[in-house]
């Protein structure tokens, strides 16, 4: 239980014997969800394609939704005004936002991706207009209006949103940085994130706070950065900056970052749930993970299933009379066969994205829900 | 009772004292529906941005498909192969087909609005390769194969397709049109009509066969087009062809065309719903009116309400907490607020697109089932 809100706890009811996995049950004020836990991100405040509705009945606990977008629109005094981001967009579950800051640094540098492309010669965009000890400040892509984001305006922006949980602004780094720089960025960062959970302690409502460990590939520096952010009252723990350049890289990082963190809070992975990365890296221990793959993938008709992703625009399914997957609880499995869900996306039809969405996020919920068994098994 | 198929009826339940509007049942083999009704447009097999079950959890009785998009995509070959369109689709509700002319003819003369414009000088597109006393042949807009459409291709397809109702293969000339090709048209109009109804009888299967009355605006040609279709064993009439330049024009050929029809088969007005339209046709016998309009309109952000339009766009529901509508049954008005749509239209979020789709469908049918109950007190 924090010591800052009484609303929010993290119980762990089963430690594997076979690894560090564990089963757990995450309690906030819009009720509790077991962990290890898929999260879904909507980042306007809904999932792509998908009402609350459809979440919640393909059995989505937590909702993730973006701060930085948010702000520009409709902005965060607007869902204050609103009651809060659970009564303005009708979700009465739980609900994490992210501080704001990993949107503003990916304007900034670029993907991973896309600086590994470009050997890390790519410059800021326009976008962002300034970093300083203070915070960054950046143009709205929306209105150009300016933005200014630090560790007291984010948290004042995820207060007024009101999400369940919340993120520590830091900054992210791009994945080429100088040694020097790094470290600069990386002492920046944990004195953004202190400043974080003070302007949080101020006025703790009914909101958790969970910080992101830093140090990118560095192992010493992502141990100390462990060790900093545990002597800090943080209600959990997330996992950001760069994870590396490819998985093993990121797997690796996790594998001597994990250990590090206090075992009765809870760890979130940000932004990573692709199947491989949550079979490595669920029994390193970590609790949560959100990611909008699995409904990106859908609206690009990639579609997930337990013998391997489909590609339903494919001609091998212009005839295919079955679901998606046999024994699918989801809309799309109930509702329609692959020959005609592959007619809705060649006929560019709306509701093929909805559909395959539905399904996909369903897929994220029962893989889930089997690890979690395998967990209490000690199978994983 | 249809002489050709046995499990299409038209019942009349109530006939208005007030007016020539009457409430019946239409029974198909696969369910009965109330008339006057409106008939949601699912072009591809489906609604824009709408499930069946949203469809169905709406009230829709009857959806209208295109024939000549389904021709197109995924072809009527591969929807008999999956078991017909209800099976295909997998709506196990009455089903409506057009005969793709009205699409390869507005292709080829363009809509009475965009021929208006251009005072009848827009000529052919090149989409239409030619028209002969056979049928047309058209280029495909997908893979460019040519396609003939004659009486007997088009009620071909609509048998491969299998909707419970069909309707006649017609040519639908422009609204500029000089009185000697208006007449031309209209007697191969009338062959072409009698060549699908013979072809229909070669084998009706448990289909029905609606005909389509033309002649233009001119009151001679309506009436004797009304008696030709009359004496022929068609299970009900569609109005169809140039409607007239406006509403009052169409409003006072309807009114010298309806009367003209068998008072015990059912009329359908093809592809005009629009809330004025409606309520100046009900009274004259008219019994289903497809229209896209309503989900177009969503998809645009103007929902209907008994209090007239509302633009979710507008600035003015930015901080409205109400629903769409109170007392609507709808997805949306029980899920979201006017704020909250707003919101999601001004994110671009797709879910908007659906939500407000489910909320216009939703209205139009209750909307018929209001004018049901008035015709019933013979109040309309």
């Amino acid at each position: 239980m924090s010591v800052f809100t009484n609303t929010f706890s993290f119980e762990i009811l089963h430690r594997s014997k076979k690894s560090n996995a564990r089963v757990g049950r995450i309690t906030t004020p819009h009720g509790s969800f077991m962990t290890p836990a898929f999260v879904g991100v909507g980042t306007n405040g809904a999932l792509k394609a998908l009402g609350h509705d459809e979440a919640i009945e393909a059995g989505m606990d937590l909702m993730f939704a973006n701060t930085y977008h948010l702000m520009v629109q409709p902005g965060e005094d607007l869902i204050r005004e609103m009651g809060g981001i659970h009564r303005f967009s009708g979700r009465d579950r739980p609900i994490i936002t992210d501080s704001g800051g990993f949107q503003v640094f990916s304007l900034a540098y670029g993907s991973v991706a896309s600086e590994l492309k470009s050997q890390g010669t790519k410059k800021h965009s326009n976008s962002v207009l300034k970093i300083t000890e203070e915070g960054v400040k950046f143009r709205s892509y929306r209105d150009g209006r300016t933005i200014f984001l630090t560790p007291e305006t984010s948290i004042g922006a995820q207060k007024k949103i009101g999400a369940d949980i919340m993120i520590s602004f830091d900054e992210l780094p791009p994945y080429h940085i100088p040694k020097e720089a790094l470290r600069s960025s990386f002492e920046r960062t944990h004195r953004w994130e202190k400043r974080s959970l003070e302007h949080h302690k101020q006025d703790p409502s009914d909101q958790a706070l969970y910080s992101v460990v830093h140090g990118g590939i560095d192992p010493d520096l992502r141990k100390k950065s462990c060790k900093i952010l545990s002597s800090m009252d943080f209600d959990g723990h997330a996992v950001g900056g760069s994870l590396g350049k490819n998985r093993d890289e990121m797997i690796e990082m996790l594998s001597y970052t994990i250990p590090c963190l206090p075992p009765e809070k809870p760890v979130h992975l940000l932004g990573i749930a692709d199947l491989p990365s949550l079979y490595s890296s669920i029994p390193l221990g970590i609790d949560s993970f959100d990611s909008s793959y699995p409904t990106k993938a859908a609206r690009h008709g990639t579609l997930l299933t337990e013998q391997g992703t489909l590609r339903i625009v494919s001609g091998a399914y212009k005839e295919d009379p079955r679901p998606i997957e046999e024994g699918c609880p989801c809309r799309a499995c109930r509702t329609v066969s692959r020959s005609f869900l592959h007619h809705l996306f060649k006929a560019n039809e709306l509701l093929g994205l909805s559909l395959a969405s539905a399904h996909n996020l369903s897929y994220m919920i029962r893989f889930m829900d089997r690890v979690r068994q395998k967990i209490i098994l000690d199978a994983v």
